[in-house]
Protein backbone atom coordinates (compact mmCIF):
# COMPACT_ATOMS: atom_id res chain seq x y z
CA UNK A 1 0.00 0.00 0.00
CA UNK A 2 2.21 2.97 -1.43
CA UNK A 3 -1.05 5.05 -1.00
CA UNK A 4 -4.19 4.85 1.76
CA UNK A 5 -7.07 5.31 -0.41
CA UNK A 6 -10.14 7.54 1.36
CA UNK A 7 -13.68 7.65 0.61
CA UNK A 8 -16.47 9.83 2.12
CA UNK A 9 -17.30 7.92 4.74
CA UNK A 10 -13.63 7.91 6.49
CA UNK A 11 -13.91 12.03 6.59
CA UNK A 12 -15.12 13.80 9.32
CA UNK A 13 -14.78 17.71 10.20
CA UNK A 14 -13.04 18.58 6.84
CA UNK A 15 -9.58 17.25 6.29
CA UNK A 16 -9.61 15.07 9.15
CA UNK A 17 -10.15 10.87 8.55
CA UNK A 18 -10.67 8.29 11.11
CA UNK A 19 -9.65 4.59 8.98
CA UNK A 20 -10.27 1.42 10.91
CA UNK A 21 -10.32 -2.30 9.70
CA UNK A 22 -8.02 -3.68 6.70
CA UNK A 23 -6.24 0.27 6.48
CA UNK A 24 -5.50 0.68 10.01
CA UNK A 25 -4.08 -3.08 9.96
CA UNK A 26 -1.72 -2.70 7.68
CA UNK A 27 -0.46 0.63 8.24
CA UNK A 28 0.64 -0.95 11.92
CA UNK A 29 1.37 -3.99 10.59
CA UNK A 30 3.30 -3.22 7.55
CA UNK A 31 4.04 0.77 7.65
CA UNK A 32 4.61 0.26 11.60
CA UNK A 33 4.20 4.19 11.64
CA UNK A 34 3.38 6.61 14.43
CA UNK A 35 1.75 9.99 15.65
CA UNK A 36 3.45 12.32 13.70
CA UNK A 37 4.36 10.43 10.89
CA UNK A 38 3.04 11.14 7.53
CA UNK A 39 1.76 9.14 4.93
CA UNK A 40 0.90 9.48 1.44
CA UNK A 41 -3.10 9.06 1.00
CA UNK A 42 -5.77 10.22 -1.37
CA UNK A 43 -9.23 10.67 -2.12
CA UNK A 44 -11.24 8.34 -4.04
CA UNK A 45 -11.62 10.08 -7.56
CA UNK A 46 -9.53 13.01 -6.30
CA UNK A 47 -6.52 14.24 -5.61
CA UNK A 48 -3.58 13.34 -3.56
CA UNK A 49 -1.31 14.20 -1.02
CA UNK A 50 -0.26 13.02 2.82
CA UNK A 51 -1.64 12.76 5.77
CA UNK A 52 -0.23 13.26 9.27
CA UNK A 53 -1.03 10.98 11.21
CA UNK A 54 -2.72 12.31 14.80
CA UNK A 55 -3.91 8.99 16.17
CA UNK A 56 -2.92 5.32 16.08
CA UNK A 57 -4.15 2.65 18.44
CA UNK A 58 -5.86 -1.09 18.32
CA UNK A 59 -8.96 1.28 17.41
CA UNK A 60 -8.49 3.78 14.85
CA UNK A 61 -5.59 5.39 12.62
CA UNK A 62 -6.71 9.27 12.45
CA UNK A 63 -4.87 11.57 9.97
CA UNK A 64 -5.01 14.83 8.90
CA UNK A 65 -4.49 14.98 5.65
CA UNK A 66 -3.57 17.78 2.58
CA UNK A 67 -4.51 16.61 -0.96
CA UNK A 68 -3.18 19.11 -3.11
CA UNK A 69 -1.98 16.88 -6.04
CA UNK A 70 -3.76 15.48 -9.09
CA UNK A 71 -3.39 11.69 -9.12
CA UNK A 72 -1.02 10.21 -12.26
CA UNK A 73 -2.34 10.28 -15.57
CA UNK A 74 -4.97 7.43 -16.95
CA UNK A 75 -3.37 5.34 -19.27
CA UNK A 76 -5.31 6.14 -22.48
CA UNK A 77 -6.53 1.94 -22.76
CA UNK A 78 -9.55 0.04 -22.85
CA UNK A 79 -9.41 -2.89 -22.35
CA UNK A 80 -11.72 -5.92 -23.56
CA UNK A 81 -10.69 -9.55 -21.76
CA UNK A 82 -12.04 -12.40 -22.38
CA UNK A 83 -13.22 -13.88 -18.88
CA UNK A 84 -9.66 -15.44 -17.02
CA UNK A 85 -9.56 -18.14 -14.84
CA UNK A 86 -10.98 -17.12 -11.20
CA UNK A 87 -7.36 -18.03 -9.98
CA UNK A 88 -6.05 -15.08 -11.80
CA UNK A 89 -8.81 -12.66 -12.21
CA UNK A 90 -7.76 -10.84 -8.89
CA UNK A 91 -4.09 -10.39 -10.05
CA UNK A 92 -5.21 -9.32 -13.31
CA UNK A 93 -7.31 -6.35 -12.21
CA UNK A 94 -5.18 -5.13 -9.77
CA UNK A 95 -2.41 -5.30 -12.63
CA UNK A 96 -4.45 -3.73 -14.67
CA UNK A 97 -5.80 -0.70 -12.27
CA UNK A 98 -2.24 -0.24 -10.88
CA UNK A 99 -1.46 0.64 -14.59
CA UNK A 100 -3.67 2.98 -15.09
CA UNK A 101 -6.64 1.51 -16.81
CA UNK A 102 -9.82 3.13 -16.29
CA UNK A 103 -12.51 0.80 -18.28
CA UNK A 104 -12.19 -3.07 -18.53
CA UNK A 105 -14.87 -5.21 -20.03
CA UNK A 106 -15.12 -9.21 -19.32
CA UNK A 107 -16.22 -10.59 -21.62
CA UNK A 108 -17.50 -14.51 -23.11
CA UNK A 109 -15.05 -16.32 -25.72
CA UNK A 110 -15.44 -19.87 -26.94
CA UNK A 111 -12.68 -20.99 -24.90
CA UNK A 112 -13.91 -19.29 -21.63
CA UNK A 113 -14.83 -22.10 -19.62
CA UNK A 114 -18.70 -21.64 -18.08
CA UNK A 115 -17.70 -22.68 -14.99
CA UNK A 116 -15.74 -19.11 -14.55
CA UNK A 117 -19.07 -17.06 -14.58
CA UNK A 118 -20.08 -18.22 -11.75
CA UNK A 119 -16.90 -17.90 -9.57
CA UNK A 120 -17.58 -15.13 -6.62
CA UNK A 121 -14.32 -13.46 -7.31
CA UNK A 122 -17.22 -11.73 -10.19
CA UNK A 123 -18.86 -10.10 -7.67
CA UNK A 124 -18.93 -5.76 -7.54
CA UNK A 125 -17.20 -5.70 -4.17
CA UNK A 126 -14.50 -8.30 -5.16
CA UNK A 127 -13.64 -6.07 -8.45
CA UNK A 128 -13.74 -3.21 -6.57
CA UNK A 129 -11.34 -4.11 -3.86
CA UNK A 130 -9.07 -5.68 -6.41
CA UNK A 131 -9.05 -2.30 -7.93
CA UNK A 132 -8.55 -0.83 -4.75
CA UNK A 133 -5.26 -2.59 -4.09
CA UNK A 134 -4.06 -1.81 -7.93
CA UNK A 135 -4.72 1.91 -7.03
CA UNK A 136 -3.34 2.15 -3.63
CA UNK A 137 -0.29 0.06 -5.01
CA UNK A 138 0.19 3.05 -8.15
CA UNK A 139 -0.70 5.77 -6.32
CA UNK A 140 -3.71 6.54 -8.31
CA UNK A 141 -7.22 7.45 -7.03
CA UNK A 142 -9.55 7.57 -9.37
CA UNK A 143 -11.51 3.47 -9.91
CA UNK A 144 -11.67 2.48 -13.20
CA UNK A 145 -15.06 0.74 -14.58
CA UNK A 146 -15.48 -2.84 -15.05
CA UNK A 147 -18.01 -4.58 -16.66
CA UNK A 148 -19.33 -7.97 -17.58
CA UNK A 149 -20.55 -9.32 -20.96
CA UNK A 150 -21.59 -13.08 -21.07
CA UNK A 151 -22.58 -13.13 -24.77
CA UNK A 152 -19.77 -12.53 -27.19
CA UNK A 153 -21.77 -11.74 -30.10
CA UNK A 154 -24.51 -8.98 -29.50
CA UNK A 155 -21.42 -6.69 -27.42
CA UNK A 156 -19.54 -7.07 -30.32
CA UNK A 157 -21.38 -6.43 -32.70
CA UNK A 158 -23.83 -4.40 -31.02
CA UNK A 159 -21.99 -2.29 -28.53
CA UNK A 160 -18.01 -2.51 -29.20
CA UNK A 161 -17.91 -0.27 -32.56
CA UNK A 162 -19.50 2.82 -30.45
CA UNK A 163 -17.15 2.13 -27.36
CA UNK A 164 -14.24 1.62 -29.45
CA UNK A 165 -15.00 4.83 -31.85
CA UNK A 166 -12.26 7.31 -31.83
CA UNK A 167 -9.61 4.94 -30.82
CA UNK A 168 -7.23 2.51 -32.39
CA UNK A 169 -8.92 -0.98 -32.22
CA UNK A 170 -6.55 -3.93 -31.41
CA UNK A 171 -6.72 -7.21 -31.05
CA UNK A 172 -3.98 -9.31 -29.85
CA UNK A 173 -3.82 -12.60 -31.34
CA UNK A 174 -0.73 -14.57 -31.59
CA UNK A 175 -1.64 -16.22 -35.50
CA UNK A 176 -1.95 -12.72 -36.49
CA UNK A 177 0.52 -11.37 -39.10
CA UNK A 178 0.58 -7.92 -38.55
CA UNK A 179 2.74 -6.94 -35.91
CA UNK A 180 1.77 -5.25 -32.35
CA UNK A 181 2.40 -1.54 -32.66
CA UNK A 182 4.83 0.79 -30.68
CA UNK A 183 4.18 3.89 -28.43
CA UNK A 184 0.92 4.76 -30.73
CA UNK A 185 -0.19 8.35 -28.96
CA UNK A 186 -3.81 7.90 -29.24
CA UNK A 187 -6.25 5.82 -27.41
CA UNK A 188 -6.24 2.39 -28.23
CA UNK A 189 -9.42 -0.35 -27.17
CA UNK A 190 -7.52 -3.74 -26.77
CA UNK A 191 -8.93 -7.08 -26.93
CA UNK A 192 -7.20 -9.99 -25.26
CA UNK A 193 -8.57 -13.72 -25.59
CA UNK A 194 -8.83 -16.25 -23.68
CA UNK A 195 -6.00 -18.78 -22.97
CA UNK A 196 -6.19 -21.25 -26.29
CA UNK A 197 -6.96 -17.94 -27.86
CA UNK A 198 -10.28 -16.64 -29.95
CA UNK A 199 -11.66 -19.14 -32.48
CA UNK A 200 -11.51 -17.55 -35.88
CA UNK A 201 -14.79 -17.01 -36.54
CA UNK A 202 -14.68 -14.34 -33.26
CA UNK A 203 -11.25 -12.67 -34.54
CA UNK A 204 -13.52 -12.55 -37.87
CA UNK A 205 -16.45 -10.91 -35.76
CA UNK A 206 -13.68 -8.50 -34.10
CA UNK A 207 -12.40 -7.71 -37.37
CA UNK A 208 -15.87 -6.72 -38.60
CA UNK A 209 -16.16 -4.35 -36.00
CA UNK A 210 -12.57 -2.91 -36.93
CA UNK A 211 -10.64 -4.59 -35.20
CA UNK A 212 -7.10 -5.05 -36.84
CA UNK A 213 -5.70 -8.09 -34.99
CA UNK A 214 -1.71 -7.92 -34.17
CA UNK A 215 0.79 -10.07 -32.63
CA UNK A 216 3.75 -9.54 -30.57
CA UNK A 217 5.88 -12.44 -31.92
CA UNK A 218 6.32 -16.18 -31.06
CA UNK A 219 5.93 -16.09 -27.68
CA UNK A 220 2.46 -16.50 -26.38
CA UNK A 221 1.99 -14.71 -23.22
CA UNK A 222 -0.50 -15.49 -19.92
CA UNK A 223 -2.91 -12.77 -19.52
CA UNK A 224 -1.15 -11.38 -16.60
CA UNK A 225 1.82 -10.91 -18.10
CA UNK A 226 0.13 -9.48 -21.75
CA UNK A 227 -1.65 -6.94 -19.89
CA UNK A 228 1.68 -5.04 -18.79
CA UNK A 229 3.34 -6.35 -21.65
CA UNK A 230 1.01 -4.65 -23.86
CA UNK A 231 0.16 -1.54 -22.28
CA UNK A 232 3.94 -0.71 -22.22
CA UNK A 233 4.56 -1.48 -25.71
CA UNK A 234 1.71 0.67 -26.47
CA UNK A 235 2.33 3.91 -24.40
CA UNK B 1 1.20 -25.77 -21.80
CA UNK B 2 1.52 -24.26 -25.96
CA UNK B 3 4.09 -26.39 -26.29
CA UNK B 4 5.20 -29.30 -24.42
CA UNK B 5 8.93 -29.41 -23.80
CA UNK B 6 11.24 -32.75 -24.02
CA UNK B 7 14.86 -33.90 -22.32
CA UNK B 8 16.65 -36.53 -23.22
CA UNK B 9 15.22 -38.88 -20.89
CA UNK B 10 12.16 -38.85 -22.76
CA UNK B 11 13.88 -39.93 -26.07
CA UNK B 12 13.90 -43.50 -27.15
CA UNK B 13 15.42 -44.90 -30.75
CA UNK B 14 16.21 -41.07 -32.22
CA UNK B 15 12.90 -39.16 -32.48
CA UNK B 16 10.18 -40.42 -30.36
CA UNK B 17 9.77 -39.95 -26.92
CA UNK B 18 7.07 -41.58 -24.01
CA UNK B 19 5.60 -39.45 -21.64
CA UNK B 20 4.09 -39.47 -18.42
CA UNK B 21 3.51 -37.31 -15.27
CA UNK B 22 2.05 -33.95 -15.45
CA UNK B 23 2.38 -33.94 -19.23
CA UNK B 24 0.65 -36.86 -19.70
CA UNK B 25 -1.99 -35.62 -17.99
CA UNK B 26 -2.35 -32.21 -18.87
CA UNK B 27 -2.40 -33.71 -22.58
CA UNK B 28 -5.26 -35.89 -21.87
CA UNK B 29 -7.01 -33.55 -20.00
CA UNK B 30 -6.45 -30.02 -20.99
CA UNK B 31 -5.27 -30.77 -25.04
CA UNK B 32 -7.93 -33.49 -24.92
CA UNK B 33 -6.12 -34.83 -28.00
CA UNK B 34 -5.83 -38.20 -29.62
CA UNK B 35 -3.61 -40.40 -31.52
CA UNK B 36 -2.68 -39.37 -34.96
CA UNK B 37 -3.12 -35.36 -33.72
CA UNK B 38 -0.14 -33.24 -33.86
CA UNK B 39 1.60 -31.02 -30.74
CA UNK B 40 3.91 -28.29 -30.34
CA UNK B 41 6.89 -29.78 -29.25
CA UNK B 42 11.04 -28.87 -28.42
CA UNK B 43 13.62 -30.40 -27.13
CA UNK B 44 15.13 -28.79 -23.94
CA UNK B 45 17.84 -25.93 -25.19
CA UNK B 46 16.96 -26.75 -28.64
CA UNK B 47 14.86 -26.49 -31.57
CA UNK B 48 10.83 -27.03 -31.45
CA UNK B 49 8.72 -28.52 -33.85
CA UNK B 50 5.37 -30.95 -33.74
CA UNK B 51 4.94 -34.36 -32.29
CA UNK B 52 2.20 -36.51 -33.90
CA UNK B 53 0.98 -39.03 -31.09
CA UNK B 54 1.25 -42.54 -31.80
CA UNK B 55 0.08 -43.59 -28.39
CA UNK B 56 -1.86 -42.03 -25.81
CA UNK B 57 -3.41 -44.41 -22.56
CA UNK B 58 -3.65 -43.85 -18.96
CA UNK B 59 0.14 -45.13 -18.78
CA UNK B 60 1.89 -42.96 -21.46
CA UNK B 61 1.78 -40.53 -24.37
CA UNK B 62 4.12 -41.63 -27.10
CA UNK B 63 4.83 -39.82 -29.92
CA UNK B 64 7.45 -39.43 -32.83
CA UNK B 65 8.81 -35.74 -33.11
CA UNK B 66 10.15 -33.50 -35.68
CA UNK B 67 11.89 -30.60 -34.23
CA UNK B 68 13.05 -28.65 -37.55
CA UNK B 69 12.82 -24.84 -36.18
CA UNK B 70 14.58 -22.86 -33.34
CA UNK B 71 12.96 -21.46 -30.87
CA UNK B 72 12.09 -17.71 -30.22
CA UNK B 73 14.90 -15.56 -29.82
CA UNK B 74 16.16 -14.87 -25.83
CA UNK B 75 15.57 -11.35 -24.85
CA UNK B 76 18.36 -9.84 -24.10
CA UNK B 77 18.34 -8.88 -20.43
CA UNK B 78 20.21 -10.09 -17.55
CA UNK B 79 17.60 -9.81 -14.70
CA UNK B 80 18.65 -9.08 -10.89
CA UNK B 81 16.03 -9.63 -8.88
CA UNK B 82 15.44 -8.29 -5.18
CA UNK B 83 14.22 -11.48 -4.20
CA UNK B 84 10.19 -11.33 -3.93
CA UNK B 85 7.75 -12.72 -1.19
CA UNK B 86 7.53 -16.47 -1.48
CA UNK B 87 3.72 -16.01 -2.79
CA UNK B 88 4.96 -14.28 -6.11
CA UNK B 89 8.07 -15.95 -6.68
CA UNK B 90 6.84 -18.92 -8.98
CA UNK B 91 4.77 -16.24 -10.98
CA UNK B 92 7.80 -14.07 -11.24
CA UNK B 93 9.63 -16.48 -12.87
CA UNK B 94 7.69 -18.66 -14.90
CA UNK B 95 7.22 -14.90 -16.12
CA UNK B 96 10.07 -13.92 -16.49
CA UNK B 97 10.80 -17.06 -18.34
CA UNK B 98 7.61 -16.87 -20.79
CA UNK B 99 9.35 -13.49 -22.17
CA UNK B 100 12.74 -15.03 -23.13
CA UNK B 101 14.68 -13.55 -20.39
CA UNK B 102 17.81 -16.29 -20.02
CA UNK B 103 19.55 -14.91 -16.89
CA UNK B 104 18.05 -14.59 -13.17
CA UNK B 105 19.60 -13.57 -10.20
CA UNK B 106 17.59 -13.33 -7.26
CA UNK B 107 19.36 -11.02 -4.39
CA UNK B 108 19.29 -9.97 -0.85
CA UNK B 109 18.35 -6.23 -0.28
CA UNK B 110 17.61 -4.32 3.30
CA UNK B 111 14.04 -4.27 2.75
CA UNK B 112 13.41 -8.56 1.56
CA UNK B 113 12.51 -9.97 4.46
CA UNK B 114 15.53 -12.69 5.94
CA UNK B 115 12.31 -15.34 6.41
CA UNK B 116 11.93 -14.98 2.31
CA UNK B 117 15.18 -16.87 2.16
CA UNK B 118 13.88 -20.25 3.57
CA UNK B 119 11.36 -20.49 1.33
CA UNK B 120 10.84 -24.21 0.12
CA UNK B 121 10.25 -22.42 -3.94
CA UNK B 122 13.80 -21.21 -3.40
CA UNK B 123 14.54 -24.90 -4.22
CA UNK B 124 16.85 -25.12 -7.64
CA UNK B 125 13.97 -28.18 -8.44
CA UNK B 126 11.14 -25.38 -8.01
CA UNK B 127 12.96 -22.92 -9.62
CA UNK B 128 13.46 -25.05 -12.72
CA UNK B 129 9.96 -26.29 -12.47
CA UNK B 130 8.56 -23.18 -12.79
CA UNK B 131 10.88 -22.37 -16.08
CA UNK B 132 9.58 -25.26 -17.46
CA UNK B 133 5.99 -23.68 -17.12
CA UNK B 134 7.07 -20.42 -18.58
CA UNK B 135 8.94 -21.85 -21.34
CA UNK B 136 5.96 -24.07 -22.15
CA UNK B 137 3.68 -21.04 -21.93
CA UNK B 138 5.77 -19.10 -24.47
CA UNK B 139 6.75 -22.16 -26.96
CA UNK B 140 10.56 -21.61 -25.64
CA UNK B 141 12.87 -24.25 -25.36
CA UNK B 142 16.12 -22.30 -23.23
CA UNK B 143 15.93 -22.66 -19.99
CA UNK B 144 17.17 -19.50 -17.72
CA UNK B 145 19.90 -19.67 -15.40
CA UNK B 146 18.85 -18.72 -11.99
CA UNK B 147 21.33 -17.95 -9.37
CA UNK B 148 20.94 -16.73 -5.57
CA UNK B 149 23.05 -14.23 -3.56
CA UNK B 150 22.33 -13.71 -0.42
CA UNK B 151 24.37 -10.87 0.43
CA UNK B 152 23.72 -7.21 -1.64
CA UNK B 153 27.43 -5.76 -1.63
CA UNK B 154 29.88 -8.18 -2.09
CA UNK B 155 27.53 -9.33 -5.20
CA UNK B 156 27.46 -5.65 -6.63
CA UNK B 157 30.81 -4.25 -5.68
CA UNK B 158 32.42 -7.74 -6.67
CA UNK B 159 30.41 -9.52 -8.84
CA UNK B 160 27.92 -6.99 -10.56
CA UNK B 161 30.64 -4.48 -12.73
CA UNK B 162 31.82 -7.47 -14.36
CA UNK B 163 28.23 -9.17 -14.99
CA UNK B 164 26.97 -6.46 -15.97
CA UNK B 165 29.90 -5.41 -18.56
CA UNK B 166 29.11 -4.25 -22.46
CA UNK B 167 25.28 -4.24 -21.36
CA UNK B 168 23.04 -0.69 -20.49
CA UNK B 169 22.63 -1.20 -16.28
CA UNK B 170 19.95 0.70 -15.54
CA UNK B 171 18.37 0.35 -11.60
CA UNK B 172 14.45 0.59 -11.78
CA UNK B 173 13.95 3.22 -8.90
CA UNK B 174 10.30 4.96 -8.67
CA UNK B 175 12.31 8.17 -7.12
CA UNK B 176 14.70 8.09 -9.97
CA UNK B 177 14.62 11.56 -11.89
CA UNK B 178 16.05 9.81 -15.22
CA UNK B 179 13.51 8.31 -17.35
CA UNK B 180 13.49 4.84 -18.19
CA UNK B 181 15.06 4.56 -21.97
CA UNK B 182 12.70 3.14 -24.52
CA UNK B 183 13.34 0.23 -27.35
CA UNK B 184 17.10 0.14 -26.40
CA UNK B 185 18.68 -2.33 -29.13
CA UNK B 186 21.44 -3.30 -26.37
CA UNK B 187 21.69 -5.63 -23.64
CA UNK B 188 21.01 -4.42 -20.75
CA UNK B 189 21.50 -5.39 -17.04
CA UNK B 190 18.49 -4.54 -15.10
CA UNK B 191 17.79 -4.50 -11.24
CA UNK B 192 14.75 -4.23 -9.67
CA UNK B 193 14.06 -3.75 -5.96
CA UNK B 194 11.97 -5.33 -3.26
CA UNK B 195 8.73 -3.97 -2.14
CA UNK B 196 8.90 -0.79 -0.84
CA UNK B 197 12.29 -0.08 -2.56
CA UNK B 198 16.09 0.16 -2.40
CA UNK B 199 17.19 2.26 0.83
CA UNK B 200 19.53 4.78 -0.36
CA UNK B 201 22.86 3.43 0.32
CA UNK B 202 21.67 0.59 -2.17
CA UNK B 203 21.04 2.73 -4.92
CA UNK B 204 24.38 4.47 -4.23
CA UNK B 205 26.39 1.55 -4.32
CA UNK B 206 24.34 -0.13 -7.39
CA UNK B 207 25.53 3.68 -8.89
CA UNK B 208 29.25 3.06 -7.85
CA UNK B 209 28.80 -0.26 -10.01
CA UNK B 210 27.94 1.69 -13.36
CA UNK B 211 24.17 1.70 -12.95
CA UNK B 212 21.79 4.21 -14.11
CA UNK B 213 18.86 4.69 -11.83
CA UNK B 214 15.68 5.22 -13.61
CA UNK B 215 11.99 6.09 -13.23
CA UNK B 216 8.98 4.63 -15.10
CA UNK B 217 6.38 7.47 -13.82
CA UNK B 218 4.82 8.11 -10.82
CA UNK B 219 3.12 4.63 -10.77
CA UNK B 220 5.09 1.67 -8.00
CA UNK B 221 4.61 -1.46 -9.80
CA UNK B 222 4.30 -4.82 -8.06
CA UNK B 223 7.35 -6.68 -9.13
CA UNK B 224 5.10 -9.07 -11.31
CA UNK B 225 3.84 -6.22 -13.33
CA UNK B 226 7.06 -4.36 -13.22
CA UNK B 227 8.97 -7.37 -14.89
CA UNK B 228 6.61 -7.83 -18.30
CA UNK B 229 6.38 -3.70 -18.15
CA UNK B 230 10.05 -3.17 -18.56
CA UNK B 231 10.70 -6.18 -20.56
CA UNK B 232 8.42 -4.46 -23.19
CA UNK B 233 9.45 -0.70 -23.13
CA UNK B 234 13.04 -1.78 -23.27
CA UNK B 235 13.08 -4.37 -26.15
Amino acid sequence: MNLILLFDDDFFGGSRVRLTGRRLQHVTDVHRAAVGEELAAGAADGRIGRGTITRLDAEALEMDVVLDRDPPPPLPLTLILALPRPKVLNRVIAGAASLGIKRIVLLNAWRVEKSYWSSPRLSPDNLRAQSILGLEQARDTVLPSIETRRLFRPFVEDELPALAHGTRALVAHPRASEVCPRDVREPVTLVIGPEGGFIDAEIASLERAGFTAVSIGERILRVETAVPYLAARLY
